[in-house]
């Protein structure tokens, strides 16, 4: 019913997590009356994530450089890495002002059920990054591919570094939930009561 | 925390309505895994709607070309008008597939609070239509704006065509509605709009 132009608009506001039709049509009816240059600007900024958007290639956090913002902190312990599953976690933690060490970026989970396995994740280069470390703390959400992921990469670390602290944060999260839903204060529970793997 | 170009669309998307900081978040970092491909869909789209999109030039709905579909189509009855407030309205009308009339778009309501006077409105081209029209349904929202508005059109068309048949939508429980959950407003409507059963 829609014109052909908006019905575009609405397919492609579709694809966004958890938009439905109404909310698509919402959106683009919006759209429809924002000014050309807000319409130009949005579009500018879609193309510019495609464009400058990259991996950090240290820790795999998303980052318009090289290497992020983090891991070009020289005033952060660099010795302390904090292991998450995708980038809007470092920002979620990163609110708290709790934690002062750097992050890595596995950028999924291990899941049977999907078919993921440790190879697709951003896992050599933490390896690697361990030899230097004194802690590395597991932070993958209380899952059931969260903890699968956080004793798969324990066992594989403590093989390779039989000295090194691993820990797992504390789970004052709730069972099933996950890391970037989290409100500050529990993430900064969950960050001081860590325990030691194994 | 998170690299300029996705703080720059997380800032577009949050002119969305209803789109706070956290969705804004997800739908960024969903755009960011999306294929560089589906993006430049998404930003053609959105400038696809200032190039393409107008609105009908008889009844003012959203449309690709000068005169909207409803408006072309000879099989409806161009003398039944259904006047809304905007385009999502003729959407969601249309999918009852009860209505075979046509439309028109108001864009906007009456509003004292809000400093919205009727010349702002689609109102003259409304006022040339009913010339040739044999009944004008006033269909705006069941709330103060737009019973505002639809008095203030029943008076107008009145004036110009005193035999015209103006009438109104009716307003009342919606359909699975629970009556002590109904608000007092639409109680009083229920009421007062009562038929005669059987």
């Amino acid at each position: 019913m829609y014109p052909n132009s908006l019905v575009k608009l609405i397919e492609n506001f579709r694809k966004l997590p958890g938009v439905g039709e109404k909310t698509a049509e919402r959106y683009a009816l919006a759209a429809a009356d924002m000014s050309e240059e807000s319409i130009h600007e949005f579009s500018e900024a879609l193309i510019g994530i495609k464009k400058n958007l990259k991996h950090c290639r240290i820790c795999g956090n998303l980052s318009d450089e090289d290497e992020c913002r983090i891991c070009r902190d020289t005033s952060r312990n660099h010795k302390q890495i904090f292991v998450v599953q995708s980038s809007k976690d470092i920002a979620a933690m990163e609110k708290t002002h709790e934690y002062r060490g750097v992050y890595h970026v596995l950028n999924g989970l291990v899941s049977a059920s999907r078919g993921i396995m440790p190879d697709d994740l951003n896992i050599d280069t933490l390896l690697d990054r361990a030899a230097e470390a004194e802690e590395i703390i597991l932070a993958t959400s209380a899952t059931m591919d969260g903890e699968t992921t956080a004793m798969y990469l324990d066992k594989l670390l403590k093989t390779h570094y039989p000295q090194l602290l691993v820990t797992r944060i504390a789970h004052g999260l709730p069972a099933g939930g996950l890391l970037d839903y989290a409100d500050e204060m529990t993430l900064a529970h969950a960050l001081s009561d860590r325990r030691r793997m194994g």
